[in-house]
C-alpha cells in the first residue's frame, strides 16, 4: 500500500466511523439516537483509532491536513510530499461522508431537521462568533498536535537503543487525546481539528442531492480550516523552540 | 484446547456477553435497563475482547464466519479447516445465546414486547430496506476485516526482526474497533457483522419456549448472513490488491 | 508488602472504589446521582485494575475468595495459603466498605430509602429466585474466572522463550473482563461474582449504625456467596479438562 | 523542555482538558450539556493523559503538588526541587483555565448561574461539611499516590533485568486510576486530589472579568489544597512502612 492510498483509506474509515456516529445519534429512527456527547466522542476516538491502526505503518496515518502541515513546518516530514499527503486525506474524507449517507440515507429521509443533516457531514458553532470560533479551533489542533510532538515511543533500556514497536497498540495514544479533546473542547465548534474532516465533507453535503437539505454553511467553512492550521503551526513551533 | 473447542467457548462467551447486555438493556426489571446504545456497544466490544482472550491463543479466536471466510479468500487460512470454524462458531453462539436466556429468564417473562425478548438474539433493521440494510451489514464488516488484514503485531527493532507477543493485551484492538463499528455503522441494522452471531441465536429463539414470543424473523434472517460474508470479502480482495 | 498486606490493599481499593461508586450514584445530593449502570460498571473494572495494579507484584491480586479457590483447584495456588488470603480480602473488603461510609456519610444521611443504603453495601437480586440468582452468579464469576486461566502473557518470540512482564499496563485485560461482564451480566443478581466483596460489606453493613437502616438481607447472603464459588470452580475444571 | 517547562505545558493541558469538560457540561447552550459524571471522569482521565504523555519524559509529569509532595516524603524525589515544581504547577494550572475561560467565554456570557461558572473553574462540595469533606480529599488523592507509588515499570524477564519504556502507552494506568476515582470518590467533593487544579484555577476565576461572577469561595479553598497534602502524604508513609 502506496502512503497516498494509505492515507486515502485511512481517513475514509475515519470520517465513515466519524460521521457514522453523528448520523446515529442525531438522525431519527435509528437505534442510537440521542446516544448523547460521550457516545459522538468515543466513536471519533475509536475512529481514529481504526485509521491509524490501517495506515500507520504505510503512511503514517495522518489523515489531517493540520499534522501533515505542522510535522512539515517543524522539519519532521518532507514539504515535498505534502500536496499529495493533503490530496489523499479529502478524497478520503469525501468517501467516507459518502458511504455514511449511503448507509444512513433512510435516517436522513426520517429527518426533517436539515441542520441535523447538515451536521452530519461539518461542524457549526453552538454559538457563531469568528473570533472565538477561530481560537477554539486553533486551542484543540494545538493539543492535538503538541501530543503527536510529544509521544513516545516504546523501547528497551539495555544500553543499545533499541526501539520496540508495539503494533495497533500504539494507536491507543492518539485514539485517547482525540477522545479527550472532543469531551473537552468540543462543545464549542464541535472539534473539526481536521480541515479534511470538514471541509470534504461539507463538499459531499453540497454535491448530494439530499432531500430538504439547506445550504452547506459556506461562510462558516474557512474556519475549521484556517483555525486547525493556525493551532497545528502554533505547536510546530512551540516544538521547535523547546527542542 | 483444540482450535474447535476454542471457537466454540470463545463464540459463547461473545454471544454470552453481547446477548447479555442486550438483555439487560432492554428487558424489564433488570438493572441495567435502558443504559442506552453507548452501554450496548462498550460491552459487545468487551465481548469481543473476552473471547478473544481465551480463544487467541488456540485458534486465533475468529469467532466470525466472515472473518474465517475472508482469511481464506485472502489465503491467510486454509479452506480445509474452514468448515470445522465455522460450525464451531454457530455451536457457540448458539450455546451463548441460550445461557442469556437461562439467566435472564425471569426478566424474559417480566417483559411484554415481543420484539424486544427477540431482539436479544438477533438483529432487526431501524427502516427495513433490504438493498440498504445489506450496505449496512456489508460496509460494518468491511471495516472490521479491513483492521483484521492491517493489524500490525509488536516488534522489535534490532534488525532481527524479533516479535514480540502481546498476549491479552494484544486482544485489546479488535475490542475496539468492534466498539467503534457498533457506535457508529450500528445506528441502521445494529451491526450482526457476525452471521453466527445472528442466525445462531436466532435458531434459539425459535427452539426456545420463550413466553410470549413472535416469529423469528426469517425474511430478514439472510441478510446478516449474506452482508457480512459480502463485507468480509471485499475487504480481502482489496487486501490482496493493495499487497 | 507480603502477600498477606497485598490482599487487604488490594481489596480494600477494590472496595473502596467499587462501593463508592454505587454511593455517588444512588445515594442522595451526590455529584453523580443517576449516573447509569455504565458509569456503575465502568468504575467497577478500574477498581479492579487499581486493586491489581497495587496488590498484582506482591500476591498476584486475586482480591477473590473464588479466584483464590479456583486457582486452587487447578493446582495453580497453593491450598495451605488459601486460608490467609481468604481471610485478607475478608478484611480489606471491610476497610474499603467502611472506608465509603465515612466518606459518604452525609449522602447516607441525606437518603431516605434504606434498600439504596443497602445496596451501597451488598447486592440485591432484580428478581428475588434463588435458582435463577445462583445460576447467574455461578455464570458471571465462570466468566471471569476462564478469562483467568487463560490470560496470556506477553512474550518475546526469538526462540529462547523470554517473557515480558507489562507491568501496570498488564492490569487491563482483568479490568476489562470485570467490565464486560457487569454491563451484560450484572442486571440480574448486580454481579458480586466475588464472596468478599458481597458478605465482607454485608457485615459493616450490619455493623454500623447507619441512620434508618433496614436489615442486611442475611437470607440472600448465601448466594453471592456459594454461586461464585461454583462458578470458578467450573471453571477451573474446565481449564483442567482441556489442558 | 527542562523539569519546570515540562510541569507547566502538562499542568496547563490537565487544567484545559479538565475544566473544558467541566465548561461543556454545565455551561449552557454548549454541544456537550449535561453529559454527565461519566462523560466528566471520562475526560479528566484522558486530561491526565494526555498531560502525562507530554510532560512525562521531561519532569516525570507529576502535575500535581500532592504528588511531588509525597514522592519527597517518600524519598523518591530530592526536595530541593519540589519548589520549582510546585510553581510550575501552579502556573500551568492558571494557564489552563484562563483557556478554558477564552474557549468557553460566550458560554459563560450565557449562563445565568454564578455558581455553575466558578464550577468550571474549581471544586465545591457537594454538602459543606469541613471534616468529611477533607476526609474525602484525603482518600481519594491517598489512592492516587498509592497507586503512584506501586506502578510497575514493563520489564524483560531473562535474567539481565531488562526494563521496557512503553513510551506514551505507559501513561494510561495514571490516567485509569484518576479515572476511576473520580467515578467513585468524586461524588462528595468533586475530586480536587490537587491542589494546584483547584486553587490555581480559583484565584483565575478571582481575576478574571467573568460576567455576573459570585466570589470565589476561598472559606472553602484551603481544604482542596490540604486534603490531597495529607492524603498523599499518608499513602507515602504507608509505601515507605511497607517497603
Amino acid at each position: 500500500m502506496t502512503p497516498f492510498i494509505a492515507e486515502i483509506l485511512g481517513t475514509a474509515l475515519l470520517i465513515l466511523i466519524g460521521g457514522g456516529v453523528v448520523a446515529n445519534n442525531i438522525l431519527k429512527k435509528t437505534i442510537g439516537e440521542g446516544g448523547g456527547w460521550m457516545a459522538v466522542t468515543t466513536a471519533w476516538g475509536l475512529a481514529v483509532f481504526i485509521g491509524v491502526v490501517v495506515a500507520g505503518p504505510y503512511s503514517g496515518a495522518h489523515l489531517n491536513p493540520a499534522v501533515t502541515f505542522s510535522l512539515a513546518v517543524a522539519e519532521k516530514f518532507s514539504w515535498t510530499e505534502v500536496p499529495a499527503y493533503i490530496a489523499a486525506q479529502f478524497i478520503g474524507a469525501m468517501i467516507g461522508a459518502f458511504l455514511v449517507y449511503v448507509i444512513y440515507k433512510d435516517h436522513f429521509d426520517a429527518t426533517d431537521d436539515a441542520e441535523l443533516k447538515r451536521a452530519v457531514f461539518c461542524t457549526a458553532p453552538a454559538i457563531p462568533n469568528t473570533f472565538r470560533n477561530i481560537i477554539s479551533e486553533i486551542v484543540g489542533t494545538f493539543v492535538l498536535l503538541i501530543c503527536v510532538f510529544y509521544f513516545s515511543a516504546a523501547e528497551i533500556d539495555n544500553g543499545t537503543g533499541t526501539k520496540i514497536g508495539l503494533g495497533s497498540i500504539g494507536a491507543i495514544p492518539v485514539a485517547f487525546v482525540v477522545w479527550g479533546i472532543g469531551l473537552s473542547l468540543g462543545g464549542t465548534t464541535g472539534y473539526a481539528i481536521n480541515p479534511a474532516r470538514d471541509l470534504g465533507p461539507r463538499i459531499v453535503h453540497a454535491l448530494l442531492p439530499i432531500k430538504g437539505k439547506i445550504d452547506s454553511n459556506w461562510r462558516y467553512s474557512w474556519i475549521p480550516v484556517l483555525g486547525p492550521t493556525i493551532g497545528g503551526t502554533l505547536a510546530a513551533l512551540l516544538y521547535t523552540i523547546l527542542s
